[in-house]
């Protein structure tokens, strides 16, 4: 086993669960090894306290006339049950056929700690790196990061950069180098529709009042056209278009295709917006989806009640330039004109994110580009993702600066799940993009 | 306390709740307290066994120039939980405001047990009944009935009679005798819709692939025109338009307008198919209802997952001359033809009963009328029942003769929930209900 690789096991073996107070003591213990490291590498590190798990800074010594990099990472890791699913002990790494399996391997220790180990490569073999850099890795980011902002906001200064690099989002396929350059953004709402005051007999009073989940359904069928685009009104009004080059590019890369999505999600045919493929559809283009539904009887068999209320889960994929506030002001103007006869609203408002964009042609796009095909010998592709990552968004509000997805995660990777595995190539190839990426980012 | 309640409250004292199994002694110990008491009186009886609880069958001697009269119970009970809500013990009767509360005191040891004690008088006062009865009491009403049907096709000779007459039903308002003659029958089912295999990230794959929850929604609203009426074809074809003098009579009901049943529902305005008074949807016009509805995340807050399935339970109750056979048919050609696209729909039947009704105004429906409006001293209403009783089309198939819906249940009786009770004057009115009946029966 390699050094490398022996490393990372050791950082693998620590159990940094941040959502499970049985684990605060392993999440510390992870970010004293974090230190140690760091430290031992010639990094300057210190360890900040937050209100729960520690936030690991390193930086080499900044030189004015050079780049700042910010690299972005967490060590803490999801729980692990089921536990009788694993075929190894997730925190006990093995390798087989050529990957690393436990939990972190992907999301995100594996891909954080390539950074590391490719900025002490260059260290070892240069002497010095060729950019100012900072590594900033959190321990609270599968709890939803509810410390970063505020961390961020008081050290704005010392954390001052020309560019942020993450790897902690997706290739679209094993050995193809993926830039992501935008993420959708999302606001939620629940609402929940009341007739009587308790659930009736649907035999004596069924047909004489309005039926709240019969309503429910009225009220969600309202949200779409019957061709799956959003009914809202205005909900597309500042979307911006996509690119010519980006439909262009997108129907080139592999693993994204019509019916890669239906293999990957066993559905039997795509649906959504006309005109768009399914990876504009995910990457470019907003939603209405229904999260959740219910009312009524929910046990086996069948009970004739007419249901008192019933509930639908809403949320909402953004593109830019949509607002998060927008849109909800438009949903619930929806909502409230839709409500059907004979049911009272209420409207709860969720959690939302601004959607994220940034141009993959900026220099820093260029840097990233030149330094995954270099890396991965092969040319990189240009994408953005579906989902919604908001530290990104929060480091352009703070910070002031584009972040550069630099994923490395297969999507059979796990993560989240039962036996969470890292092939060893992408690991490799991990410490490889980061001594090109600085190399990169240096010229530029 | 008058002999009439005290054996009342020895009645009422068992718990002899049909479903629960630790009872089942109980159910017995009742069944043969009634067996002794019908003996007593000078009927011949029996305890007939079923596959679980026990038939008791009593008869005078029959007379064959004479009417025969067929009177239907149940001695069995619901269970009594949450007994924490009770304001006394549910097997230790109380009286109380004019009233008696415990399990069973209005379904149907009250009800049932006047018509016992109507005959007891006619006995003790006439020394012999104007016609011949035949009293039918089982113990499963409230688990649905499971042996009765197969006990009425073994004993149908003997069970043979001119008409029957069961005291389960409501009254309109209190001291309004009130005579049924129709109940709606019903025919069930559940939809499932399923898309991709699993649960998604709302994210990665939101907006490409059809969401079930939201396909359930269209399809669901499909079922109904925005005015409340149901939009699946043909499904009135075979509806018997209300006669005229329904109407007429049904608008002077006390309690049944549209301002009772917004008091008695808590909703905030009536809601159903134009043209119609509540009472008359209910009553007199068929529904499609949602009796359950669900898909996706179901906790608090919110969780961003395109589910991989939904359901939706579905009743629809019907009127005279619909057959459950054939509107669900219809329901079912409706929902595979609205279907929407990129789901699959899996269909599963559920129960159904027919409707029912009967002339009120035929010969023994006068010699109901007389019996109530003289034993009320009240003119009495007719009226039908928008719930369906099994029970009374099964009498009719094999039996062959109409049933006479005599209710002396109030809405506020609590009925199935803490806290039943049963008016003294509506069990007093019951003996009396009873008597008149036999009397007014013999003369048609």
């Amino acid at each position: 086993m390699t050094p490398e690789l022996e490393c990372l096991f050791s950082f693998l073996r620590f159990p940094s669960i941040s959502t499970d107070s049985k684990h605060t003591g392993d999440v510390r213990a992870c970010a004293d090894w974090l230190v140690a490291k760091l430290s031992e590498m010639g990094l300057s590190t210190q360890l900040h306290e937050t209100a729960r798990h520690p936030v690991v800074v390193a930086r080499n010594e900044h030189i004015s006339s050079r780049r700042t990099v910010l690299i972005y990472g967490h060590y803490d890791v999801q729980p692990v049950d089921p536990l009788n699913l694993w075929s190894s002990d997730p925190f006990q790494p093995e390798i087989r056929d050529g990957r690393i399996w436990a939990r972190g391997a992907t999301d995100n220790k594996g891909q954080m700690l390539a950074h590391v180990l490719g900025v002490e490569k260059t260290l070892r073999e240069s002497g010095e790196l060729p950019v100012n850099l900072i590594f900033l890795f959190e321990g609270e980011e599968e709890i939803g990061s509810p410390n970063l902002a505020t961390f961020l906001q008081s050290h704005r200064e010392e954390l001052k950069c020309d560019v942020i690099a993450i790897s902690d989002t997706g290739m679209v396929a094993s050995g193809v180098p993926t830039l992501g350059y935008g993420l959708r953004g999302i606001t939620c709402c629940e609402v929940i529709l009341r007739g009587p005051k308790g659930d009736l007999h649907s035999g004596l009073f069924g047909g004489a009042v309005a039926n709240p989940a019969a309503a429910m359904a009225r009220l969600v069928a309202s949200l779409h056209t019957l061709d799956g685009s959003v009914a809202v009104s205005g909900f597309y009004d500042n979307v911006r278009p996509l690119e010519k080059w980006e439909r262009e590019m997108w129907a080139k890369v592999p693993g994204v295709s019509d019916a890669d999505f239906l293999t990957v999600t066993g559905s039997q045919s795509t649906f959504g917006e006309p005109g768009y493929s399914s990876a504009e559809r995910t990457w470019a283009r907003p939603t209405a989806e229904v999260n959740g539904i219910g009312g009524g009887y929910q046990g086996e068999g069948s009970k004739t009640v007419l249901p008192a209320e019933s509930f639908v889960k809403l949320s909402f994929r953004l593109v830019p330039d949509q607002s998060p506030e927008d849109i909800m002001k438009k949903v619930k103007a929806h909502l409230e004109a839709h409500c059907p006869c004979g049911v009272t609203m209420e409207f709860i408002p969720g959690h939302d994110g601004k959607p994220y964009v940034a141009d993959p042609h900026s220099q820093f796009g260029i840097a990233a580009q030149a330094a995954l095909r270099s890396s991965f010998n092969s040319e990189p592709v240009l994408i953005r993702e579906g989902g919604s990552i908001p530290i990104v968004q929060t480091f352009r509000d703070i910070l002031g600066v584009d972040t550069l997805l630099l994923g490395l995660a297969l999507s059979d990777a796990q993560i989240h799940a039962p036996n969470e595995n890292f092939p060893i190539e992408n690991f490799e190839a991990g410490i490889r993009l980061n001594q090109a990426l600085l190399k990169e980012i240096a010229k530029h």
